[in-house]
């Protein structure tokens, strides 16, 4: 699935909503735990009940690989099941991955090939060598960290040289790599003073926003200065959407969550004369 | 195994030798290949082979992870075999994770508890929350990424602000965090140059180092500025040993190729007064 897709289903749907799949088997509703299906079932519920309000889902991979070889099987069948059910819909893999050459193409064939998502996180610390070997898979994304929502983005990301900052630097020498026209960024809705500042570094390529909602991030913040001209945004609510409610309603709770989001997505795209 | 263990193996074995299993399956010997448990053998017989000279094992978790689910197993039985039948050696998973706080976690239980590794690879960009949930597992070691071996890491870790490089600002801030004592570091043969202020920085960390031999980085060199008086250093080496013969005599080559380097260590261990 390539972005001019991803534009029209966002403008289909008047949507720009990310579903994150953080699926925490004790936060789950009483009738899936203790189930060794339940991070199938519950997957598979959210993503039918909220599909209709969101284009896109990024299942967070350690939720899954934290349990091992049954954890990597139950990936599986969510992505296969996202792309047999709900082909419309961008899938990202919340990896977070970065090696060297030969290693982050191994990385990308996982999820690209193996598993079959559409993009992938990936950290830019190893510089050059250790992204392109993802941007080598046509009609892939990588989605490189920029400035993300936690309070360690402090540590590094912020540290300034020359009236510029690490995140800053990320974007603007990401540009220069084969492959760019595949990259998007993750970046932190908390950290929405910088977001114009980045728009300016990069203004045509999506960003990934997390930190909506229970972070603590304003959506129309991050609207006003994150918007381009192809919408250029994927907002992710994880917890506001999937622990909506942990009754027998949680599948309702959900829609009416992601729904509540996709209305205002839809005010803001109007506003913008995006729609 | 905790690094008092680990210095009290290297002196047995007058080895600080880590075997890095990047089981690339084009390049194993004729007759794993086309073999379903290619992966399991090959590692399985590099590591009886090399063991009398070795360690610390480092399966690149990307190798496995490119199959899938059949990767994560073979992955399972590849650990297990360490454990259960050289327990006396270090077991490092070379996965490069890193992720905010319960998503950390997650990760941590994957290598930690569910599979059972040692040690884990992580990637500092996101900071003190990234990192400290690998700390918080006793016993078990986290091993950040500072100077990396490859080309890009001149991109971001050698960048410099009021005189310091980014790579110098992860070690110092990392020995500020929460269970620092379960840290150590990766650290490029390749630039051996900076090896002295690093171990200015972490006098007593462990380092592992890759990049000798085949990326071009001297023992030597490495071991002049790496050594501390607990030793402080793995040495990895990966290609040099596992594909030193690609014919039926591959164990045999392996370990001669990891003996030679044993025997440098054991010299270079002895002139420096710590055998």
């Amino acid at each position: 699935m390539n972005t001019a897709a991803l534009k029209a289903e966002i403008l289909k749907k008047k949507s720009f909503l990310c579903v994150g799949l953080d699926i925490d088997l004790e936060k789950v509703p009483a009738q899936f735990q203790n189930s060794p299906t339940a991070l199938v079932d519950f997957s598979k519920a959210i993503i039918d009940a909220t599909a209709p309000y969101a284009v896109a889902y990024k299942p967070n991979i350690a939720f899954f690989e934290t349990y091992g070889v049954e954890g990597m099987a139950a990936l599986k069948e969510v992505i296969d099941y996202l792309n047999q059910n709900h082909p419309e819909v961008f899938t990202i893999a919340d990896a977070k991955r970065g090696d060297i050459g030969n290693t982050s193409t191994r990385y990308a064939k996982a999820y690209f090939e193996t598993l079959g998502f559409d993009s992938i996180t990936v950290a830019p610390y190893m510089g050059k060598d250790s992204v392109e070997p993802f941007l080598a898979f046509k009609d892939k994304y990588t989605i490189l960290l920029a400035l993300t929502s936690n309070p360690g983005s402090a540590d590094f990301q912020r540290i300034s040289s020359d009236g510029t900052a690490l995140f800053e630097k990320v974007l603007a020498t990401s540009k220069t790599w084969e492959g760019s026209e595949q990259l998007m960024y993750v970046v932190g809705a908390t950290q929405a003073d910088a977001l114009q500042k980045i728009r300016g570094i990069i203004p045509d390529a999506f960003l990934l926003v997390p930190g909506v909602g229970a972070q603590g991030g304003s959506l129309e913040e991050v609207a006003r200065h994150g918007l381009n001209e192809n919408v250029g945004l994927l907002v992710n609510s994880s917890r506001g959407i999937i622990y909506a409610s942990q009754g027998d309603d949680f599948a309702e709770a959900a829609a009416t969550a992601a729904k509540n989001l996709q209305e205002q997505m839809a005010l803001l795209l109007e506003q913008n004369n995006l729609l």
